[in-house]
């Protein structure tokens, strides 16, 4: 009997549940729909719409669903399943919840049933426009700390920002809850039970989505309390529980929801991790220096470091943010596949096959055309989202190759610019992996990136990395290994030698200029992006 | 028996003839395509390809195509020919060729028959391009006044590069013309018969396209030789005639001619005039102050005034260029039914239908999507061809109505800063008439022009306003009527009130920052654009 660990990769609209053994190897995996999905429109039950921009989930859908993704995947396997030594858990992030002192959901109490606030407000719930604008403008008048983590920037997605809307716009939900938390967080606290005052936090979503670091906690009781003397209470009173960094023991499983699972009660569960940031591990990036670019809708690039450094314009740098032990950095674009997806549409192409044949064809730079890649924003350097792409130097011979190419460059200049202002700031990169599913689907954008960066792209193997990488951490938790690094190691495929993508020294010669228009463009369109190093 | 003109307006694929009586009436009108249209790959006869930016015709057809489109005119009309008093031409232009002193063309010539050079150039042949940036930068290096009347830049598409290409690249062609001159000129002397001494060459053409002016007649010699001591004799000898603003009276139809045509030998042929100039007279545009834009493939934007101004940026300024007594302005905008048929086009739409829809559903300033229109270079004011298109303020919701309504935003926003740098260079213009098949086609285009401009538009019913021009410099060379603005008061329809486009106050208020948004864009992607004024 050799030693298995469960991954449990919980999605937008499903969870997949990942079985892998002590070597690394897949032995059963499934995946379930959430029964009500995103809720965009009404509750479940109810006709009435929901205000504009909000995003919600129902939580019994996450047990429901990671019962029967569980089941399943055991039964693929055809594991007995006491092999299963340890629990890791990814979630989307920040997805939220007020619960009771014991953990019940407000949304499932009656008399709130009909109320959103009470509800969790999924990771792209964007209800608190107007809350994180103020947030900002008194951090900023206040000239607080934090910030400096951050890049000088609270996102709209985060914690406290639709902990205050709650506040604001649904006083009584506020007030009848005893704890707010992350939905992965709360899964986690129902899979070993305890005092809301043990319950397991994540250092992970903690740190990059609500705004605490190991050596400052939250920002200070001063700063919420200018902000709304309610957010102020919350944040002293309504955040208890135990930080733990990802793979670290967050309790045992419970006989209940061993039952529920089909697991063996009493084994390990790892505290939670943000989705992406789980396929730190699961593409066997265990030591400082490897950039993990998750590449997909959007591209989420994550690194560890053995030092914290504040480099202007980063997503976040967590102490245990991805892993025990290194400093987490965290970068993002915010739109990848989506802009892909974006521009087929627009120009009127049933398949991406026609576009990148006309693409291929062309040389480096496209023929004059350039692109800014921010058709939703710019996460990082510049931590806007109000900004908007752009396409230059077109002429009437300009076909849909050409956007194609333009495209494809301006997403690898990005990436480029993220690389050099981490190096310029002191972090050190020596390996760039890509994982998630884009690298496969469109191994021609990879090698843009190659030649863009000059250096080669390790195109990692696994479909499911996040999902392997929970399963890696639910080994670690279970204390198979010495070291978390070993663990890593052992379970984590290496990246086959033909998986190595390697720059064309021509093609990154000819891209020196088009890198030099894509900065030029990005100053031209975001004076802030003048004031970046690099 | 009432009078009737004859005008024929030569296009880069056939002639049209239309005859009109004095009281503006269209009695007939009939195209004839030309046998060998545009020239492009191989000249008649040959296998041989043509080098690389050629564009040629053949002088035969426009003869032939004349004869078969106004005997078919004349049959339409069921005229008696004796009706006809006059005949006026109008002719794309520069499309120059080379001829032996008796007006033969070279290339009919047995022993030229072969060469390209001796061939006809069209005005979109673009083997020059050498020659012209030659000609520019000693044009510049030597201050020339000249310079001054054209924006400080020589087109590629120009009499002197074309005569300069052959002396270089044919020089026994050069070597055996007697003559260099337009097409349009060629074919009036055809006309009219007469030794080279005497031939009838249009003002229009010569200060529009070949660097004359009244006052200081051609660039001086030395110009010239600095250039090619070739073209400084060529220049010196080999242009040999009369100047004659349009209107004026070339010479009589000779008996050949008249038995080719069907009309009667004697009557009046007026100078040539380039084919967009002829719509000013067409469109009833008789004195100075009214703005008649030409708007298809390009767009060229003709003005009459009472004094000459030296307004940077414009494509020229001719003194009787247009109408025989005033200074005619030219201007023009290189891509606008082009750029819509090519994003039609790149977007993958069969029509315009559901993109103009889409647009129309827009506010303006299209959700803060830009474009500058520059897709096939910007004509005026920036004179620089290399300059390229843009859209900004792209995000993931952009569709095809975005980019479509942007575009026509664009283009309204490049005729208004040629309004207003015509105003501010003190050349007045109190009336805006659109002229040409696209206004026909897009009357939403004509609505966005005037509520950027903030003032009203009349949108001109004649579709064929070039040959009614023709017909109209016809009959002013006939003489039968006191003065040239009395022909075209009688023979131009008026603009029907319905046919005013009225600027709505609300939108113009709402494009006032889009136009500032166009300028700014001017300004990145064209350095110069900040030393316009206005």
């Amino acid at each position: 009997m050799t030693a298995v660990a469960l991954g449990l990769d919980f999605g937008t609209e499903s969870v997949r549940a990942l079985l892998a053994d002590a070597a690394g190897t897949e032995r059963g995996t499934a995946e379930a729909a959430y029964e009500h999905g995103q809720i965009l429109r009404s509750l479940p039950g109810s006709d009435r719409p929901l205000p504009p921009r909000f995003a919600l989930q129902c939580p019994r859908d996450w047990l429901d669903a990671a019962a029967v993704a569980v089941r399943a995947a055991l039964a693929e396997a055809g594991l007995d399943p006491r092999e299963v030594v340890g629990v890791g858990v990814d979630f989307t992030s920040c997805t939220m919840l007020p619960t009771t002192a014991d953990g019940t959901p407000l949304c499932e109490l009656p008399r709130f049933a009909d109320q959103p606030h009470a509800w969790p407000k999924l990771w792209k719930h964007h209800g608190a426009v107007e809350q994180t604008a103020r947030m900002n403008r008194i951090a900023t008048e206040r000239d607080e700390p934090f910030l400096k983590r951050y890049g000088g920037i609270i996102g709209l997605e985060w914690l406290q920002p639709k902990m205050l809307e709650a506040i604001e716009d649904a006083p009584e939900v506020a007030a009848a809850a005893d704890v707010w938390l992350e939905g992965g967080d709360w899964f986690v606290w129902q899979l070993v039970g305890g005092p809301a005052e043990e319950l397991p936090r994540s250092t992970c979503q903690a740190g990059y989505k609500a705004l605490w670091s190991a050596t400052e906690g939250y920002p200070s009781d001063a700063y919420f309390a200018a902000v709304h003397p309610g957010l102020a209470e919350a944040v002293r009173t309504k955040l208890p529980g135990r930080k733990l960094a990802p793979g670290q023991v967050a309790g045992r499983l419970t006989e209940q929801r061993a039952a529920a699972l089909g697991l063996p009660a009493g084994i390990a569960v790892s505290a939670a991790v943000i989705d992406a940031h789980a396929a730190v591990p699961g593409v066997g990036a265990a030591g400082p220096g490897a950039l993990v670019m998750v590449m997909g809708t959007s591209s989420c690039h994550m690194l560890n470091a053995t030092e914290e450094r504040f480099v202007p314009g980063l997503a976040g740098v967590v102490e245990g943010g991805i892993l025990p032990d290194l400093f987490g950095y965290e970068t993002g674009q915010a739109a990848v596949g989506d802009a892909f997806d974006w521009l087929r549409t627009l120009l009127g192409q049933d398949s991406f096959e026609a576009m990148a044949a006309a693409a291929a064809e062309l040389p480096p730079g496209a023929e004059g055309v350039r692109c800014l890649d921010w058709f939703n924003g710019c996460r990082t350097p510049l931590m806007d989202g109000a900004l908007r792409g752009t396409f230059s130097g077109l002429s009437l011979h300009a076909g849909p190759g050409h956007l194609y190419r333009a495209l494809s460059e301006a997403s690898a200049c990005g990436l480029r610019w993220i690389v050099e202002l981490l190096r310029e700031g002191g972090v050190p990169i020596d390996r760039l992996i890509a994982a998630g599913g884009l690298p496969h689907h469109n191994r021609a954008l990879v090698q843009v990136y190659a030649d863009v960066l000059g250096e080669p792209i390790d195109v990692h193997p696994a479909r499911q990395a996040p999902a392997l990488g929970a399963a890696i951490l639910g080994m670690v938790a279970a204390g198979r290994f010495d070291t978390v690094a070993a663990t890593i190691e052992a379970m984590a495929a290496p990246v086959p030698a033909e998986a190595r993508v390697e720059p064309d020294p021509h093609a990154a010669a000819l891209y020196q200029s088009v890198y030099a228009d894509y900065r030029r463009l990005a100053e031209t369109f975001a004076p802030t992006a003048a004031r970046q190093t690099s």
